[in-house]
């Protein structure tokens, strides 16, 4: 299993039909992923799409994850923690500083999806919203929204078979509200 | 009031400051709006940063929409309807072979901003989520969504503010289900 240290991210090829498995290693921990077609980068994930075909906002095993241009990128083929959230964008410097009142750097999930998506000839404008594996987004029936602590305990992992030849970047998430107030690592490994 | 027929689109430049009023003209329409930055179009309309900075999926009166480099791009000053979708993408060519079983030609919302987008530099791949007009999709606490005619009554309008100059594209929408079973035309006019 390769280890993405907390706060930092990490990319990948994964071919049509390869499966890929992250696992939160302690519990409480979010990573946020994105799909990329390997052969056209500007075929991307796409919550509106996915939400759209899958007729829910809450994606977990049996459900596909949909790309900007209607077409499968992967399927959940396994969750045994079953929460993860497609609601909102990755973490990024303004909203630690709009949520955390910080206003020096900090690490983020765009800024680590990015610098391990710029070697695909992504740019950051190309990072749309990612799937938040293991995220808690609770939401009512008037519509708001509140992030609280993951409900995955150690070892907790999610599978996706890849539907086309993709390019992959994940993270262990950088924002403490939405892992429980501590940072820990996330595993990844693709399985043949 | 500038007309938008039916299953058609236009688009238009909003200075900063401008308000832009979208007319419900004989109730029960959606309209699919998008706005980009008129001086760099890289920068665009997000659902994930709106979603997170506003904290609720249903946007009204009040709330701002952001961009995906965190910036507000409009705020909405009044909306006598008040239901709106955030959730869903535009239909295209694939939506109505998977929802409707068609396939041959149909007018499609993502078509329709495309086409009156694609004079400023807009590319296919660059058209996220819009925000919905007057949708009416429901969401269940199981995360369910379903397509459900819109409330919205004749000359119901929706005022948005332009918090930087941008480039506008909203559409009358061409998809059956999400009015009611008939296609009208959607009405707009710059208030200064």
């Amino acid at each position: 299993m390769n280890i993405i240290p907390p706060k930092s991210g990490a990319s990948l090829v994964l071919k049509s039909g390869q499966r890929l498995k992250v696992t939160d290693i302690e519990g409480m921990q979010v990573s946020d992923i994105l799909f990329y077609n390997r052969d056209d980068v500007a075929e991307k994930l796409s919550s509106g799409k996915t939400f759209d075909y899958e007729e829910t906002i809450l994606l977990t095993k049996g459900n596909y994850l949909w790309s900007n241009r209607s077409n499968k990128m992967v399927r959940i083929v396994e969750d045994i923690n079953g929460r993860n959230d497609f609601l909102l964008a990755p973490c990024d410097m303004k909203t630690f500083e709009h949520f955390y009142n910080m206003d020096g750097y900090h690490p983020s999930c765009f800024e680590n999806l990015y610098k391990n998506l710029q070697q695909f000839g992504i740019e950051k404008d190309d990072i749309p919203s990612a799937f938040n594996i293991f995220m808690n987004v609770q939401f009512k029936p008037d519509g708001k929204v509140s992030v609280v602590p993951p409900t995955s305990k150690a070892k907790d992992y999610i599978i996706f078979e890849a539907q086309m030849d993709l390019i992959v970047a994940l993270t262990a998430c950088s924002a403490k509200d939405s892992n429980g107030g501590t940072f820990k690592p996330i595993g990844y490994e693709i399985l043949d």
